[in-house]
């Protein structure tokens, strides 16, 4: 006999482990109810994954609950907010056992590693979709914004770039450290919580370098130029996309600008804060690497190290575009 | 040339109307960022509806707008928290203007009256699904739980039962009140906030008043009597189910105990606080009724006017049951 919503609940969604203190009520009643501490605001996202279109076909239930989470870390990184509780609503075919226990393993590992508690939830029977809202804190008045960035602020990006865009390429092909940053993306809540302070704005890249630097400059109609050269790329990108980087329109151009899915951060920092940021972040497994520079007129153009412009093929993810990738 | 989901956002889902001043950014960065004012507790809920499954075919656009905040604003209701900010996650086959257009009236519809405001979301291609998550305010302390109740505590339900899936069934036969009550579920805010500090627990009925007053008793090893020629019925519902209550399992008895859908609120009152709780609810359309009393040993068994028992067919929605009504 299939089990029902509650018993799926309790046997998957439910731990015994020590809660957070913050939480007063979690799972189990009509809403979770929580409390904030004092001087914190509250930094809320949520955002969905769609089975063949946020994940390859036969991608892991492991993957995909660490993913839902990992896409919603990294939207709190993004603001520089320190992590504390999610929401879950899972809409699925069937009740699989085997698929739910490894999907809440691969949620709650990651869920622990940043001290989240899984607090309230819904599920129901459906096409497979997983949406996710996260909860964070942010001392008053020193969350990272979009807006903010001034001409002449440098622009750096966190870890590398154009790797989880290779890894969707190659599919079977990929090597196993290309398929876990597509499948186990690490979302960078340490290096937002040490940018506070130093970076004039931030960003999480989810659609592409192009389209969410966009985002970032299109607020305050300022412009950019990157230095295609210098995005940092993996070695498992090298050896899988190729390192002639003199093509046109090649891989190694093309994946680090324009392919999402890569979860790092895209920040800007006044030139009195690079030495600190480089400093802070140097210690952390992911770097941080300058890729360019704020212009004051809107665009965003590349160029090589040679100085020549790069003008690249696409310019990112969009949902509902009608040439778009999706 | 099809919306991206930045033109459907800033088209459909970024208004110019004062905007609360507990939000600090909403729509448009990485997350939202909300203050919540001193002494309160934060109440947080998220839910999710899935065309075929939460509203059947044919069902409009303003309705499945109203209904995915309505559902999340009963739960908030449940807790006696006034509601404050929303999140909406929108997976949608397609982006027409008109669905998206009548989607957003019946949202903002019912945000506005409730003082609600659309802090972020997310905007993705594939099946129909939608995930809002409601937040709000309540005293520190004062929440409304499902559990509290004692054996002794008079069983109340707002509104009248039955009418929502009385439309269900009917379809298209089924009169405007009752379609209304299907399609609009009114969330009964105001009621919740007046039961603070005299409700010892509350739910709100959307699995059906069997199978949403077991769980709020089942916490607490408790059982109920339930007097089933008490339910509240409205004339819509008499008209289209017949008056007839003496047929064993018929439509006036059954629906009203086990049908789904009707977002009232099943509250437990001591007695001391029943005359206050009958006072403070009469001034709303939606009043209350006593419907039933808590007992001490666990089950919840009906009887009729005339003393007899009357034995249920269902107990109530149950997603993934073998022999649920989905």
């Amino acid at each position: 006999m299939a089990a029902t919503e509650f018993e799926i609940i309790r046997r998957y969604f439910t731990r015994q482990q020590p809660a957070r203190e913050d939480v007063i009520a979690g799972v189990g009643d009509d809403a979770a109810l929580l409390r904030i501490p004092p001087g914190m605001e509250l930094a809320a996202c949520i955002d969905t994954l769609v089975a063949g279109v946020h994940f390859p076909a036969g991608t892991t239930a492991a993957a995909i609950g660490h993913k839902a989470l990992a896409v919603n870390l990294s939207d709190l990184a993004a603001m520089g907010a320190e992590p504390a509780w999610a929401t879950l609503s899972l809409t699925l075919p069937d009740n699989e056992p085997a698929w739910l226990g490894e999907f809440a393993r691969g949620f709650f590992a990651l869920a622990d590693r940043h001290r989240v508690e899984l607090v309230g939830g819904d599920i129901t029977r459906g096409p497979l979709v997983i949406t996710v809202q996260a909860h964070g804190f942010v001392p008053a008045g020193t969350a990272l914004r979009r807006r903010g960035a001034r001409p002449g602020d440098r622009i750096y990006v966190t870890g590398t770039l154009g790797d989880a865009g290779l890894a969707l390429q190659l599919q079977a092909a990929a090597d196993r450290a290309l398929r876990a940053r597509l499948d186990f993306p690490e979302p960078r809540v340490e290096a937002g919580l040490r940018l506070r302070g130093l970076a004039s704005a931030a960003i999480d890249i989810s659609d592409g370098l192009l389209a969410d630097l966009g985002h970032l400059l299109e607020g305050d109609g300022l412009g950019a130029v990157i230095e295609a050269d210098a995005l940092p790329r993996s070695a498992a990108f090298l050896a899988g996309a190729g390192t002639a980087g003199t093509g046109e329109h090649s891989r190694y151009y093309e994946l680090p600008l324009s392919a999402g899915d890569d979860y790092e951060l895209c920040f800007t920092v006044p030139a009195q804060h690079c030495a600190a940021v480089e400093q802070r972040l140097a210690a952390l497994s992911c770097g941080c690497r300058a890729i360019g520079m704020v212009e004051a007129g809107p665009g965003i153009r590349c160029r090589r190290a040679n100085g020549e412009p790069y003008l690249p093929a696409a310019s990112g993810y969009q949902h509902f575009a009608a040439h778009g990738h999706g």
